[in-house]
């Protein structure tokens, strides 16, 4: 086991989750380090920040060595005053702000809330993409289908709905998930409501021992979470998306994120 | 209107999601400038490095002026073969890893597919949350208020379910979400099944204006949507929530992500 021998601390004037995001992709790196993680979010007055110096301090002494702070603060005043702290400051916003202002000519707003870069229009978009992925999982119309980004298909629990909300929730893609089922295998082509939407038709597959596991736990000891049945249904699903020249991408051994960033570069075809 | 007079380039030998998500809160910091947005994940070999060299090349041949590059890689070779780039070259991990060596006494790992700093048990978590957060969508029982590590409560289309989600997606929180309907108004007390849970008991309102157009959208001109009616509601849900002492938040004003973090730090009591 590793110790918790070092405290992190993310600093924001906002939310703070883009300070998280990009630090823990950068502590990742240290694998034989464990971090102990501080989150110190809405840092938006001069109180406050003196209340973090406060703490960071405190944390200082506890520990017996310094702090890590991963800090975004908008507000430039407030960001300067807690560079002030004992810590190992990593501003990621001081380091990139004034080399983008020189190469822009312009100088930056240094407006605090908009830290992800969303406006409202985008915003209200993202939310409907939501609400849309959302409602899919009621049933499907051809309206429906007619008005999504993108529809999914594959076995049930193959990672659709997940995969569904995160392209809504991150790009504001409207995602549809259509399951396969067994009656779409016996009759060994996709359903017709489908055939229209063909370009925006997408597959998820998955390996039948990771199905299975998951399949196990919301119904065990079912002939549906059957490791044969998963077999079957899986390679059924598969010749089914190969005989309809559907792309599809394999859940086992990728995260969501990656998905989602794949399907996004297939569906705008960026790549 | 404002041009597109930018190109801003995202690369990643990973999803770019960091990568994106920092570049935006740092490009909304210039909001005169309107940027072209060009996302190239995956990036993870000398070819495909080398193909993103001639893209930049020829975007600054055709825009007369360089592109801004926004990086997040972790393989240090291909890094520096990228910097190379005639562009403004904002680096990321570069940025911040020399420091973060130093100060820890350790080299970094390098290992790319790391980005989002998820161990894959964390990750397991996260989808474990989200599913709970779905399945909430059905109905609740007792068993399910028990196991939730947040309870939101609110009248219908006040957000429960996209904050439950966006919860469970980037905090592996487990969030239900329980409607207060006219039911619960009449008898003026909060539903039974709830007290024993009063401790993880958040709420959320909204605007009454606000809460008419989202439930017009879907359900037009029903009782439902009225403005009376929204009225009704959203000041028996406060008073409601005000006699039961449960702390709630407004999400008129605010973005999921705001109340999310809010919501986390009040569950966490880490404010």
């Amino acid at each position: 086991m590793k110790a918790h021998n070092r405290t992190v601390i993310f600093i924001s004037d906002g939310t703070g989750i883009t300070a998280e995001t990009l630090g823990n992709g950068l502590l990742s790196q240290f694998e034989d380090i464990a971090f102990h993680h501080l989150r110190l979010p809405f840092i938006d007055s001069p109180e406050k920040v003196d209340h973090c110096l406060e703490r960071i301090a405190a944390i200082g002494k506890l520990d017996g060595i310094r702090p890590l702070v991963i800090m975004t603060m908008m507000n430039p005043q407030l960001g300067a005053r807690l560079r002030q702290a004992d810590a190992l400051i990593l501003d990621l916003f001081g380091a990139f702000i004034a080399p983008l202002e020189h190469e822009l000519g312009a100088r930056s707003s240094h407006t605090a809330g908009r830290m992800h870069g969303h406006s409202s229009r985008e915003y209200a978009h993202r939310i409907e993409a939501m609400n849309f992925a959302l409602a899919h999982d009621d049933g499907i119309s051809a309206t429906k289908l007619q008005q999504a980004d993108v529809i999914l298909v594959g076995v049930s629990r193959s990672g659709k709905t997940p995969t569904c909300l995160y392209l809504s929730m991150q790009f504001g893609l409207k995602a549809a998930n259509y399951p396969l089922i067994p009656e779409d295998f016996e009759r060994g082509r996709l359903p017709d409501t489908l055939l229209p939407f063909r370009d925006k038709l997408f597959g998820l597959t998955i390996a039948p021992e990771q199905l299975q596991r998951i399949r196990q736990e919301r119904k065990p000891n079912s002939k549906y979470a059957a490791l044969e049945n998963c077999r079957y249904e899986v390679a059924a699903a598969e010749s089914l998306m190969d005989r309809a020249n559907i792309r599809y991408f394999d859940m086992t051994a990728r995260s969501i994120e990656e998905i989602a960033v794949q399907l996004l570069q297939a569906v705008r075809r960026e790549d």
